[in-house]
């Protein structure tokens, strides 16, 4: 084991830095102009020629002696001799003297002599001789040599990225070739035995290895070479080769762990037995396992091995070390002042990284922070961008204002929808430019109430009334809102096929050799089932919280309706409830136990949108969904 | 000729919807994952498994049911009779029940019945009993099956551009190859015999091919395919072939007229006669002669000539319906408020088209427009933007506000320099973040008064005092800046090697066989010849006016010290007064006539930047430059 450079946990910035410094410069290397866009200049361009290299005409016209014109008009004409005549890409021969003109095209050289060029249009040629109507300035219609460009001129700077503006400069001084910045090739590996690279068939106990890929188009975007290793078993030897390997044909390594904690014990041994190690452990969250090393002047970057995570890293560290080793400065990054929609807790001392997607609202914009697990890959991909909840604040509460870092220019939606997660709803949204949250029922009503959101997708029932959606925008005071209905969505029980367990009804849901899977409290699934165990309850005379808890599984809570399926489906339960369509999508036994309305509640200002998308997704309803009296109607006003 | 749709000139937006109406659909083809970043999804993804696939441990721990461990703690553990152990990427055989558990390694699958898992740290293992010293909560360490996606979940839509995230979300799905929208084949030609390919030998009268290579940079920025067909020689056969030969290859072609009258018809022409014209003519300046047709399904485009007006339409025409032909929106353009530094004219009833520099200024900017001939590729290469002047505006006025819309992500310099451009000034200031408009002296004086520039380069001879520069800065009342001492250069006659005419003092231009070169009013160098022309006339008894008439070229101005040496050098004129640094660089002769001091003007706030920049720029002087008294020193303050 080699020295660690930093013994404690550095920042963000400390690892950049320390990234930058110990990586070896990479160089520069000749592409033709016609590969030079996007590259990063490798030196200075000075200009060896003047643009344009001569005084040229911009008219079709005659080049004159400016003074020779003086005193044309319409009626008193100047006669001139014509000594010659020019086109563009020719060279005159001769000069032009007082008394004299030059036929010259667009574009033409101007003769030697000559300071002006009248317009043809105002002009007559005959014989030799050709009567100007018009006078001319001296410089008139002449684009002066080196007026452009001149010779020895900086055109570009050292370090410039080249756009099209600055290829078409190169083009103008005449380069073929241009000394470019190389670009940094980047191996990426990817580790953990759990790990399938997609297309494969996915094993049970498998996942689909997402860093390789996400990483790779980061790299691309940051102006890199990619060179993907693909998954490699956290096994010692092979992995330490597969190191070696990347290390032998790659400018910068990049890792990603497995999830494990032996996975990134074995990346830090390897590691400092290859070379030194710079930094082990980043005061940030999520991101704290990362660690970097460097060895042979070449940097080896071990990055978390959540997807969402390792990308979060990437762009906070990785990517400005990238853009640093290939002369570029990081772009400074857009940055919308945002109220918090919810309250969110600091990551004690270490500097908290949230997603959020941003929503404009009233001429400012609103920050949802996008809470899950942090494995999950969906949510960077929804986020807009993210902020930064420093090392010291333990908490900041909603409404507080902070700025969220934008991955991509900011596109606001049509449309904010937050609320249940209904399958159909969902494929029709997906037509329409909507930034859809899901985030259950009442989450949903809530941010309708704060105005964050324009539509909630709810399906409520009140157990007090029977009645759906309609009491809870009552019971929360939701005000400018209105209820469109939607549709009926039929609810059973799924169970396995054939169902081998005999389940009949929820009664069933008793039995000991029954295990169940659950929706969580504040889903309308979760408050039905409870509805009809509540009921069965009654019925055996039994309080309700004594007979869940002789439920195998009611506590096992899982967040969508098609997870319930996958759960029976991969026998992990035997039943759970859930919509018709979750069912069907796994080939699953269904076992209708009712109906539910599914309503859109929308803000006023969005009602004729939101009667739109009802009528949209009514238009043609899957098996498991119904019309009923309220569909496409609205149902209550607040 | 076929039919023109439009028979009046066109708006811009009319332009791009006629060209995205009558433009042939891409279609669609499959790349594999790792190719897909930056490509646009051709269909809906709808995930086919959910993400994770399995109820998956989050930590090293025990998997079991919560409520086995309630009331656990340091005193009371809670013994478990341990039932397996499953590794990430293995799958657990049998179940857990109340009173087991099962050790489950991060990553690794749940097994059927258990509902949390106990983390490591909390538990003591002996002889197949696990002893637990905390209670968990259900679902605790735990990330349930498709919480992150849902099978059935439509996880992109059609339409996205493809970015590092969500090439992580279609690898999560397992997606190997992706549908994604055709990329454009643009081809690009152009016209134009005074045209040379960069890199090959500037002929007289050529210049170099511009347009094929900034337009084939922009084409890829857009998402397409360039398709380079060179230069084609504005005959009608051989013009009429290249288009045939880009219409066979490409599904959009470019071409970009010549300069001259001639070619615009030729084009015209030829494209009714291939197919229908849409539009010929845009009201937009630069770029009226715009036009466009359509040829068997293919769009066929032609620009103007000049390198910045192509660009500017290919910003504002072709970018955004090769956009919209990949099923891309336009970005909502980046646009700054910003304040006129200079008066403008409109277009006379069409929209105009101001290529400016922006300058942060006191919490706002300024915008600086540049003007040059349209044929200036230099000018698009320092602007940060555009703004438009509406077709029904004749005139703003200084100080009015402006939108500038970007055209990259905004830099903002360290420092602005406007004023006189001096060859080894500008070397030097390439190593700074320095943003330079060049306008001559007196321009700079102009702006460092208003607050726009924070340093001028100054070299501006008054002839009531013979003092250079703090005469003018007295003049024109500035206030809050220092002149502060940089260099003296040697200006002299720029004459033909060997001095063919044999000049030897500013009293030779006034022969009749001397052809001069000249430098435009508000120039230090021109205001230096016409003091001398003045001495002269004093000399020989003659009214200064009268004389300079007499001086053939006097009136010929050109825009740069290398621009005379240019011109000279070309032959087009015998002589011209310029610093030895522009002679030295085209080997001609130089006549020394005397030395002039060129100083900067800083605005206060900057005066230790200004001072270290000159600095700099003393460190080491080329011939023709010399240090005086206040080279390095603060000459003047006001």
């Amino acid at each position: 084991m080699k020295r660690v450079i930093f013994h404690d946990l550095v920042t963000l910035e400390q690892a950049v830095e320390a990234l930058t410094k110990f990586a070896a410069p990479l160089g520069e290397e000749e592409v033709p102009l016609e590969e030079a866009y996007g590259r990063v200049l490798a030196k200075d361009v000075v200009s060896p020629v003047d643009v344009p290299p001569f005084d040229r005409s911009t008219v079709d016209g005659y080049a004159v002696v400016a003074e020779s014109t003086y005193g044309a008009s319409e009626l008193t004409p100047v006669e001139l001799r014509v000594v010659g005549r020019v086109e563009a890409g020719g060279w005159p021969r001769g000069e032009v003297g007082p008394g004299e003109a030059y036929e010259v095209a667009t574009g033409a050289p101007l003769p030697r002599g000559a300071n002006a060029v009248v317009m043809v249009e105002y002009t007559q040629e005959r014989g030799g001789v050709v009567r100007v109507f018009r006078p001319v300035a001296p410089g008139e219609n002449v684009m002066t040599a080196g007026s452009d460009i001149s010779a020895g001129e900086v055109v570009l700077r050292r370090c410039t990225r080249l756009t099209a503006r600055e290829v078409g400069v190169l083009a103008a001084v005449g380069m073929r070739k241009v000394a470019v910045v190389k670009r940094p090739v980047v191996a990426i590996i990817s580790t953990g035995d759990e790990l399938v690279s997609p297309g494969e068939p996915l094993g049970p106990g498998k996942l689909y290895d997402v860093n390789s890929y996400s990483l790779a188009a980061a790299v691309a975007e940051a102006g890199g070479v990619p060179l993907l290793f693909g998954v490699v078993r956290d096994v010692a030897e092979e992995y330490r080769g597969a190191i070696e390997a990347a290390l032998s044909k790659a400018d910068v390594v990049l890792i990603s762990g497995g999830t494990s904690a032996g996975v990134a014990d074995l990346t830090y041994r390897v590691l400092g037995e290859l070379g030194d190690v710079l930094f082990h452990g980043v005061m940030v969250k999520p991101g704290k396992p990362t660690l970097a090393a460097v060895v042979g002047g070449k940097v080896v970057v071990g990055l978390p091995g959540y997807p969402s995570s390792a990308l979060m890293i990437f762009h906070t560290v990785v990517r400005p070390f990238l853009l640093k080793l290939q002369c570029r400065e990081p772009e400074p990054p857009a940055v919308y002042k945002a109220r918090l929609a919810v309250s969110v807790e600091g990551a004690k001392g270490r500097r908290a990284l949230y997603s959020a997607v941003l929503i404009a609202r009233g001429g400012g914009y609103v920050a949802y922070p996008l809470y899950a697990e942090s494995g999950a890959i969906s949510v960077l991909a929804r986020a807009d961008g993210y902020f930064v909840v420093p090392e010291t604040v333990e908490f900041m509460t909603e409404g507080e204002e902070v700025e969220v870092h934008l991955f991509e220019r900011y596109r606001p939606a049509e449309l904010y929808f937050i609320g249940s997660h209904d399958p159909h709803l969902d494929l029709v949204m997906a037509k329409w430019n909507v930034k859809a949250v899901y985030v259950g029922s009442m989450g949903g009503l809530m941010a309708v109430k704060r105005g964050e959101a324009d539509i909630a997708g709810v399906h409520m029932l009140d157990p007090d009334t029977g009645a759906y959606n309609v009491p809870f925008v009552e019971k929360l005071g939701i005000r400018g809102v209105a209820v469109v209905g939607l549709y009926k969505r039929e609810q059973g029980l799924i169970v396995q096929r054939g169902n081998p367990k005999g389940v009949t009804s929820v009664e069933d849901l008793l039995r000991p050799d029954v295990v169940i899977v659950n929706r969580p409290r504040g889903t309308g699934t979760r408050a039905l089932l409870d509805l009809y165990l509540r009921q069965a309850a009654e019925r055996l005379g039994q309080p309700f919280e004594e007979l869940v808890k002789r439920i195998r599984g009611y506590t096992h809570e899982v967040k969508t309706h098609t997870a319930v399926a996958a759960a029976v489906a991969q026998g992990r339960a035997d039943v759970g409830l859930g919509v018709r369509y979750a069912a069907e999508m796994y080939n699953l036994d269904f076992i209708p136990v009712g109906w539910e309305e599914y309503d859109l509640v929308a803000r006023l200002e969005v009602l004729d949108k939101a009667l739109k998308l009802a009528e949209e997704a009514l238009r043609e309803l899957p098996p498991g969904y119904s019309r009923y009296e309220y569909s496409g109607r609205i149902k209550h006003k607040a």
